[in-house]
């Protein structure tokens, strides 16, 4: 997306007022779940005209169609045209479900997102993957289609829980990993506290957003941004399945160490940055637990994953830090090597 | 769309295996109904690969969201990648709800529409519009997108029911008041069984064809093609409701009179005119029986138009035969009287 369509700020209300003003639409509806409600919508409802409040259950869970129900139909019973607007005020989850509801209700509506979690404002908030999950399987149904307005705030992220803050970092970690070694060098001696959150915020969404709008139907580079999702998607499916859960970013931390791994492996990493990316995340992870006897499963849920094609796994993996290459086919040994390595 | 993405023949077989050829995929679905299975999908099994069958019940009672669960669970089940295609079988429910299945599908994959009855031919498989009702409301939600190719052939028109021919008939009339005022006085000469298909179905795809491409996303001329259907609309939700049923055609023939009769009371069409649509619609269709205590619920759903904004309903009206204007304003009392005008 065009990064005019982003604004990092300190200043949200002003940027909401702003923006409202310029958008033109009938009737505004806010999207919300129990944590938004209490700890965000607070501190923004000063600036908003008069709207309808939509409050949804929190948690990938409820990333269903049937919660799209749910709003159409609060959109529906309250009349709402299709020059209405819809604004996501959460995670992840809500960006992406409530883009998506917005997106097919009355064929389209307009919608902005203020995300509230560290992992909403450096990565789902960019590059219009829209949709819910299906059956177990993340991110299923949806589309492809940008918000018409994202607005990010750091100032939400000073009631998020650490463990969230931790999630959302580890695709500030991919960033890092994919595309900028000179900011890995610096990056590697931060710990989360000593972080300067706006400018952190900046320079993932600057990477994200360059790489999107190069490519924004993922029919290549692009894909570097899956980077640690192969099998990061298919343990948190796993998880997700067995009524265990992991945060997003712990299922990417496990992700970017096996796939790290197998390019060490394959000779594309040194045995030094394979390190020295482990003990980073280490650093700031707790290691997922994966019993030996899961990895089939696991392996199973790779297969499943939506990039595939004809059943062959394809991943994205470090040329040395700071670059990545797609596409790159992985055997089942190497996928269930790499998850034996991460469990050792 | 452009119309080298529509294709009008007498040889769907060698379109098929033409245009299955051009088209890069991994797996093919064919979606049906339990009559397309019978009587349209005997006729090109000989031209298709390896496949999938999906089967759905047809009518529109079951172009829901929970039907789209069933053709996302199967695709999901036989491992569909984003890279498979969707063949859909059938009428227009068939072609809206398949074509929505498709480009929501692990976030859209290709679909090809054979359009099987005249009414998909002329009219739903053309213009990019996809989606379910939701709530007894038409189309409610769903999303603009063409599909990869449309095939047309009148063989399918062969195994339809005469009222199924005269639904689609009602679009063929309404293309012609719109957009051609000369073909229109060839037309009114002419009854059913003395019509030349390809020629006629050639002549509304030209007229929609050309309407939807120089205004895809209706924000103005577009509009036009809605010709009918404010009123025809809410009538075909109200019987659903009601668990009555109304064709398509007979609804869109219901408000074609009935927003012709408010042209001619805001002085845009002349009372010959009028009589003159009239005559050749009531010489087609038999009229919809609308009890007097009914019009204060249609006129409800008249309302509830997604096509409307703030609650004030906007209507094309007829400006003569062949042109026609949009987003005139009808009062309520209009709306009712033209009902009134309708089934008395």
């Amino acid at each position: 997306m065009s990064t005019d369509k982003v604004v990092i700020t300190q200043a949200v209300n002003q940027q909401i007022q702003y923006i409202l003003k310029e958008l033109n639409f009938t009737q505004l509806a806010v999207l919300v779940d129990e944590n938004t409600l209490v700890n965000c919508y607070p501190l923004i409802k000063a600036s908003l005209p008069n709207h309808c409040l939509i409050q949804i259950k929190s948690g990938e869970e409820f990333k269903t169609i049937e919660t799209c129900n749910h709003i159409w139909g609060r959109l529906t019973a309250e009349a709402f045209d299709r020059k209405s607007l819809l604004l996501n005020l959460g995670g992840g989850v809500i960006g992406d479900m409530g883009g998506f509801a917005a997106r097919t209700f009355k064929r389209g509506i307009k919608f902005i997102n203020i995300p509230t979690t560290l992992l909403a404002q450096v990565d789902a908030s960019i590059g219009g993957k829209l949709g819910v999950d299906f059956k177990g399987l993340k991110n299923h149904i949806g589309l492809f289609s940008d918000p018409d307005q994202v607005i990010v705030d750091p100032v939400f992220l000073q009631s998020l829980p650490p463990a969230e803050l931790a999630s959302g970092f580890a695709e500030v970690i991919k960033h890092h990993l994919i595309a900028d070694a000179n900011g890995w060098e610096m990056l590697k001696k931060q710990s989360l506290p000593d972080l300067n959150w706006l400018e952190t915020i900046r320079h993932s969404v600057a990477i994200k957003s360059r790489v999107v709008a190069s490519d924004p139907q993922e029919a290549g580079y692009r894909k570097t941004l899956n980077f640690g999702h192969t099998l990061g998607h298919a343990v948190e499916s796993f998880k997700m399945i067995n009524d265990d859960s992991v945060l997003h970013g712990e299922a990417v931390a496990l992700g970017m160490i096996a796939e790290s791994y197998v390019s060490y492996k394959k000779g594309l990493l040194s045995s030094e940055e394979l390190k020295s990316i482990e003990n980073y995340i280490d650093s700031i992870f707790t290691r997922v637990n994966i019993m030996p006897e899961e990895i089939d499963e696991i392996f199973n849920l790779v297969i499943q994953d939506k990039k595939n094609k004809n059943n062959r796994v394809m991943a994205v993996l470090l040329e040395g830090i700071g670059s990545a290459k797609w596409d790159i086919k992985l055997t089942p040994s190497e996928i269930k090597s790499s998850l034996r390595y991460y469990s050792n």
